[in-house]
């Protein structure tokens, strides 16, 4: 098994088959940048491109490694993308003793985890989020429109999807104000303005957009992998009393663009590679278009943590596994494009939420607790229904391979009280 | 009445009452830069910054009018922009010399407008569109829901929008091909695949965002005006066929997002006080946050004007007001972010269609001709149900004052044929 001069322990989500991207400024001072993760540590990406180590991987403008985001480098292409993994992984291996031994180098290029803050990884031109997991979609369905209506006749032949808000999404560890808005209660004769009373984790997978495409050309179903740049972690935070009021005919608004967060790492499709699966067979047979050959799913892991201001360690509220999702990334890329519309480098898009076929794979507490009428039972006693404030939620996910792990890291957040407007 | 030493039409759409923000390229050569246009001219606004005519207004930082797009212009906020609108007025009066007799800085700085390529205003990082027009609403509801269903209940208690696409917003004059996609045609078991038989338009205004607000931190109603940097016609080009097969439950989005046309003129809202009128009563009384004294809407008439391949002129479809609207723009503004979604300088809101009472008034296809029941008639012979190949669609608008206009130029687009894919 291949191994990294750095010490990576068995269940580190970082080991070198993994080495994720992601945007970091230094704690000591210093411009934002873009690393890679190994271990408890981040190599810095533009001292080892200043170094030259990059001159023969097909990346002809200087610094682009010493950009805010991933932009640029996400608009390179696959092509470039895994030459840069080969360097970087040639260059942290343990038989490798070029920055090994390199005492200045090394130094200068890893540096601890604890040592950075860790920032968005790309400036989010568009965010798209879909609905491709059948459990969710079905379990939501029943719960807002009945069990007769609750897959529409459209969901099996199309990924659909819908605009998400992009100036909102924010790094893990961004603390959110409990949303206020419109609702309806049940029982009321007009809607009333407060603090949402159902504030809801959607557990979902993201992927970044690069190269894009121009507008006007669809991205065929064969090459829409090549632009998936890499995966994180997504929650979707969403208030379903908000929802539930504003959400027809027109999609969900505001119940969903006060924020979303995203891990900070994003995993690279090539690290996926091991772990790739078929997804659940397809009935009936999608149009052409969305045809692939092939396994197009991973076996990813996601659970969900819940940590109350009143419990002393966080408690595992789902189990999941990316695999359950109907509609393959693949096909979601296709489908957004066959129109014409364009993607560009950085765009965003999730899977919405991921629910398998049993209770504690539900991705959200509107399915967990059957919207409200089924609650958690806490460790510490307590229920929980929806998220109350201080209430810390973290998703967390990864492959399992053999002694190794590629893992996501996590996307945690924690729910402040409503501000007084 | 006040006038400019550029000589200017009474029905020129850019008197100097009005002085819209572009951004221009000149054909000659040169990077994009801020203009304002005025008569059949662009007055160069980077040229009168970098010739000290700005030093007075509050811009700290340099080359403001020299960037690309509008964005950092937008973001200074509302008493700069008051500033510089004033120093501009004041710069091209006829009894003002200064730029006047000033033959060296006139001959840099005053551009015709055949000699320049306008660009896309801003950087738009999203892009919202609302439904704020209760006739375009309860049509359109109508035709797709039956009457019954026509206004959801939630219509006349908020500003119902969605988030559209911010990567496929393109200026007046860019070719749009047709469509393809998923839609289910009556009597059909499966959904076909295949070019967009029912392409229309959406008639829709639209307003630049400047300064923003942070996330968290609702805008209240009382201060929304001063997020609107200015005022664009809007075409939400919209495949009726596709979105009927799409949109439920989470909204519109491939019939939206290949392209959506934006005129190149951005109107200031100071422009627009003189026509500020009262939108239509609301009944029930919005909530609080909805509220807000004075009238919100302005007197501006709208225009469709529609050209196929066999037609000597074009001829006009529409004849509407935006003075229909339901819900006022700063309404939909502080609505927007009532949740604590963040806006952003450049942010593009649309009001969504914009229809009057009387069929002549209504702004799309789908609506004139009743979901092509009643075809309209064209001066050649020919009938239209929805757009063909080759046609032209161009949205004007303007405000009539006494021996001016305050105009918003043109919004116009051709449809090619779809593309093999």
């Amino acid at each position: 098994m291949m191994k990294s001069f750095i010490n990576v322990d068995p269940d580190s989500h970082f080991p070198i088959q993994n080495l994720p991207y992601g945007v970091f400024q230094p704690l000591s001072g210093g411009k934002p940048r873009v690393g890679v993760a190994i271990g408890e540590y981040v190599l810095d990406l533009s001292v080892i491109e200043s170094a030259g180590f990059f001159k023969e991987v097909g990346i002809e403008e200087d610094g682009i490694f010493s950009q805010p985001t991933l932009n640029k480098f996400m608009g390179l292409g696959s092509k470039v993308w895994k030459m840069v993994r080969e360097e970087v992984q040639r260059l942290l291996k343990e038989d490798e003793p070029t920055l090994r031994d390199h005492t200045a180098l090394r130094k200068e290029a890893i540096i601890s985890l604890n040592d950075v803050e860790l920032l968005l990884p790309a400036q989010i031109g568009d965010y798209t989020d879909f609905y491709a997991s059948r459990e969710h979609a079905t379990n939501v369905g029943t719960m807002f429109r009945g069990k007769e209506n609750a897959l529409m006749p459209n969901w099996t032949h199309l990924p659909v999807g819908y605009h998400g808000r992009a100036s909102s999404v924010v790094i893990s560890g961004t603390d959110v104000h409990r949303p206020k808005g419109q609702m309806k209660p049940a029982g009321e004769g007009s809607p009333i303005f407060g603090p949402s009373k159902q504030l809801d984790i959607e557990l979902e997978m993201g992927w970044f957009i690069g190269p894009g495409n121009e507008q006007g050309k669809p991205v065929a179903i064969a090459d829409a992998e090549d632009q998936i740049f890499g995966l994180v972690l997504v929650n979707d935070w969403s208030a379903r009393d908000i929802q539930a009021w504003e959400y027809q005919p027109l999609g969900p608004f505001l119940a969903k663009s006060f924020a979303t967060s995203v891990s900070p790492w994003v995993i690279p499709l090539d690290a996926l590679e091991p772990f790739r699966v078929e997804g659940p067979k397809q009935d009936p047979t999608p149009l052409p278009y969305l045809q692939k050959e092939g396994a197009s799913s991973f076996d990813i892991n996601l659970e969900v943590y819940l940590k109350g201001k009143r419990m002393e360690k966080a408690q595992k509220i789902v189990s999941t596994n990316f695999s359950y999702l109907y509609w393959s990334m693949a096909q979601q890329i296709s489908h957004h494009t066959v129109a014409g519309c364009n993607l560009r480098p950085g765009d965003l898009h999730a899977s919405g939420t991921i629910s398998g076929p049993v209770k504690e794979q539900r991705g959200s507490l509107l399915e967990l607790t059957w919207r409200g009428t089924d609650p958690i039972q806490l460790e510490t006693g307590e229920q929980r229904v929806w998220i109350e404030d201080e209430d810390v939620l973290t998703i967390t996910g990864w492959c399992q391979g053999d002694g190794y792990r590629i893992g996501f890291g996590e996307v945690t957040g924690r729910i402040l009280p409503a501000l007084d407007s």
